[in-house]
């Protein structure tokens, strides 16, 4: 049986979510917005039947079971760790918390319900090329784990900015390129090649301060560059560039080197060169239709690039199924969402934007620590 | 009127070189190679009347007025610095020098005699997608110059070695990615931002230190992979990767962004975004025939990755039309070559690379120094 949601946020974001879950069977009980006039009109808009801007108030209706947290991330830990103790599943955006020791309480949190689902919502893990490119690896074609040696990561794309101030503009309150897209990076190569960073080398930069329509009192602190050097714990080298200076445009190539062959992913497709062959050659295409995701949200297009909303499509199905077969509104089984990204996993991934945003400041290679106690 | 032209080395891209030069009218006098037997056998093949392995049998011959080196870079600049002696106009294949003190001697050379033509080969300046994005920011085209944000440069390759022992396998001889791509690199972002390196980091790596040909007692030294920043005097950052993991391809993408919009070299061709437009537009497509350097000299295509190839022949272009005009066959007009890399572009080119090895050893940030004292 599918549970009831309560979302929280009133972004963009979530009005290509609302409409993906509502394809996908979920019902969309509440809505929390900071302002309650901003909740007010994406609840209306959106016709869903409450709105609020108390936390509690979602937390603590009978018919939400679920709680879907896509509101600016220095909230993301307060609200996951409330709600789990509630007895809430969690469903989490991408960036856990803004520093370790936020993610921490969330990861004892989920660690204390093992029977609540708490998910970071990295979607990019089931994105179909992605999740056959794991696959290969794990079978060898790259050559044994040893034997992986080069990945290098790049995404294009324009500003990540609004036209008026809000978080996106804010460094602390988890905006910029490194928390919104290095996240799902710094997650998603670690669950290609089963391997973790242990040392890490960044560059993060702002060179955009102020535009035509954000130039007040306060500038932009988020980052819209950077360019980092991971090393994997079985000695893979990470290198990875995301830049923001490029509108109108959204390319992501995710390239995995290996005495084997190599795998790329270049924006949903996937491609594998096996060592000695004359060419690559297309492994998996694609191909489901392109118009698909537009007709469920015609917003959905402009607001999240096309990997990651495929991505999160095909993750919320997978929510659907975990829950679907259990006859009791509070049960799920594992299999549908073993590939998720844990509280634990949010963690790592906030221990390594630590360690680049301190290789940043310091100029240094960092040691990638995760805390033990928050 | 052209002068004669002696060439150094034995290798594949001299089989490549030399159907160029003959293409461009010039004639083929000698031949120098580091056994007899080489040299011989190419002078067969090539139709060279004279081959030597003594340098200095081809320096003093009267019918060579310009010598072209492409050798192994550790002998540059011994036979530059001998050559420019002896009033003989030099082309020096890319790395100047192994180290900047020989790459300083050359420089003195050439400083010593400015009647004689002294060119570094960093034929990527010479094709006609960079000549004009170098116009294109010099006319203000990204912003002023304190406006350029960020360049990004990838290329993605295959090995670089052949398939038995020789220098290209040795980082000391001056084998390996950094030197042999790196070096047209560093010099091609230096001239289109018209700025220099202040600070560097990279991360140099070997990966493959054996393959099925090469596996006796002496092992690969030159790096196969290599991911670097520099920081720019005007504010620029740069972010390269080289890989060589990639073999039956060769990409290669050289991305300017400024505040004005952005530019694109993906291949041999251009592309330009303007701030505020719906999308990029071609500036320049590398129309012209794909064939044409193939019939020509069918080895260069396997041999030197096609950008570098046809700036090779548009240099040797460049070189004709400053001989040619003049009537003694040792004179030259400046017009043509000003564009060409000098001896101290050599200098500061072998300075960043000294950085980037020093960075990726000791891991950190290393400011570029060019000595001035050998």
């Amino acid at each position: 049986m599918l549970p009831g949601i309560g979302v929280f946020g009133t972004g963009n974001v979530v009005k290509v979510v609302v409409p993906f879950l509502r394809e996908k069977g979920f019902k969309i009980e509440a809505i929390w917005g900071r302002a309650l006039k901003e909740a007010q009109d994406v609840a209306k808009e959106l016709e869903i039947p409450f709105f609020t801007n108390k936390i509690d108030d979602v937390l603590l209706r009978k018919d939400v079971d679920l709680i879907f947290i896509i509101c600016s991330p220095n909230l993301h830990s307060q609200i996951s760790v409330k709600a789990l103790g509630i007895g809430k599943h969690v469903l989490c955006d991408k960036p856990a918390g803004l520093c370790q020791s936020e993610a921490l309480k969330m990861v004892r949190a989920s660690q204390y319900y093992p029977s609540l689902i708490s998910i970071v919502n990295h979607s990019l893990r089931f994105l179909p090329a992605f999740t056959q490119m794991r696959k290969a690896i794990m079978d060898g074609f790259l050559g044994n784990e040893e034997e992986i040696t080069v990945c290098d990561v790049r995404v294009q794309m324009g500003s990540l900015l609004h036209d008026y101030y809000d978080w996106l503009c804010d460094d602390t309150m988890g905006g910029g390129v490194l928390t919104l897209v290095g996240s799902h990076v710094i997650d998603l190569v670690s669950h290609l090649l089963s391997q973790r960073a242990v040392r890490v080398h960044g560059v993060v930069r702002t060179f955009i301060k102020t535009t035509k329509e954000i130039n007040g009192i306060r500038h932009i602190s988020s980052p819209d560059f950077c360019t980092f050097q991971m090393e994997m714990n079985k000695g893979a080298l990470v290198t990875v560039t995301l830049n923001n200076h490029l509108p109108g445009m959204f390319n992501q190539e995710v390239i995995i080197c290996g005495k084997g062959g190599h795998l790329v992913v270049r924006g949903g497709d996937l491609y594998r060169y096996k060592a000695g062959s004359s060419k690559e050659e297309v492994m998996y295409l694609d191909v489901e239709d392109l118009q698909k995701y537009g007709s469920i949200n015609p917003i959905a297009a402009n607001v999240i690039p096309r990997p990651y909303m495929k991505g999160l499509f095909k993750m919320m199905g997978a929510l659907r199924e975990a829950f679907l077969p259990v006859e009791d509104k509070r049960g799920w089984i594992k299999e549908p969402v073993a590939s998720a990204a844990t509280f634990e996993d949010g963690l790592y991934v906030q221990a390594v934007i630590d360690a680049l945003r301190k290789s940043s400041a310091n100029r240094e290679w960092i040691k990638v620590e995760q805390i033990l106690e928050g």
